[in-house]
């Protein structure tokens, strides 16, 4: 007598569901479950809520960013800096630069970091939009790079900052240095060298 | 000038993952991103596995376990044995059940226990169900009462038992103890007294 097991169509969502990044197979299940028997759930709503992201959602042909329609919500905003272009990994980085209220100018996703290990070289990323981006500019421009600090963000930050010289543009880079609300006992050795490295007038 | 967000479709879709049980709002945006950027996922698939789900399962009549069909896969197989009945809060306590493989028997699920805090009395389990099952039992048969051993279980499994007296049934409640794997030095007070209390013969 085999042991009694959930039916298939039950088996079939708890396996989609733990596909998703940091769902375990009991999270899944547990998921699974409240999505059928919880009164609460609306497992058709977040169905359909799939479908509608995944049909009308598309990257910035211009920036890389999500978009619904041509241009995304930043690209098709005239109030913003055309002067100011912040170079970014990911999609997903404009939503906390964009929450620290500190930038008003527009971005370029470039799809990732130079990663041999990878085998992500420099034709993977979208380098050409950015210098097509800039080629068309009139008047000065500042091109934030705004990479991770890790070794793959400071390899490509080189590597652009390489392809950039000679152009009419000034190249910054966001400042390496204690996080907020860090005391020095937890900051690593090389946070603290970038820190002192980066030290500014008081 | 707003602070760009992600485009309504997108936020739609983390608002309806947020409410899936365990979620918080990153994991939610990751699991979005993930599903719209990833080319592993895929969220059709999902979509559809959600979907089939709600709308192939039901609560199998007799005992309250998931099925597909009239009767679930536990209730549909004759090779069960129909004089051993165990009763559960909850559809899902089948599967550790069956995991243990120590039972062959029949399963009823109650649907919850009593609570008077969250105003769960005995017209809301499925108890009349359970007594009809038993009055159209023919020769002996055991009614375990596999419910948690907490307040709720402990006080659902004593009004059962009120219930079941007199009834031409043996009632019995499975072993409340040290836990397999766990030493006495993690035990609290309430399981070395059970322990002990139900301690058999070696």
């Amino acid at each position: 007598m085999a042991r009694a097991d959930f039916p298939a169509p039950v088996k079939d969502l708890i396996a989609g569901l733990k596909r998703l990044p940091g769902i375990g197979p009991r999270s899944a299940e547990r998921m699974a479950v409240w999505l059928l028997q919880n009164k609460k759930a609306e497992p058709l709503a977040l169905a359909e809520a799939i479908v509608a992201a995944r049909n009308q959602v598309i990257a910035c042909p211009v920036c890389g960013f999500f978009a619904t329609r041509e241009l995304c919500e930043i690209c098709a905003d005239t109030r913003r800096d055309d002067s100011l272009l912040c170079v970014i990994e990911q999609a997903t980085d404009v939503l906390p630069l964009e929450r620290s209220g500190a930038f008003k100018g527009r971005y370029h996703c470039l799809g990732g970091k130079l990663s041999p290990l990878d085998r992500v070289s420099p034709e993977d990323l979208n380098i050409a939009g950015l210098m097509e981006r800039i080629a068309v500019v009139e008047g000065e421009m500042e091109i934030i790079l705004a990479l991770g600090a890790d070794v793959e963000g400071e390899a490509t930050s080189n590597y652009l900052a390489d392809m950039l010289r000679g152009k009419p543009v000034k190249i910054t880079r966001i400042a390496q240095g204690l996080p907020a609300g860090g005391g020095l006992e937890h900051a690593d050795e090389l946070t603290l060298l970038r820190a002192l490295q980066g030290r500014r007038d008081f």
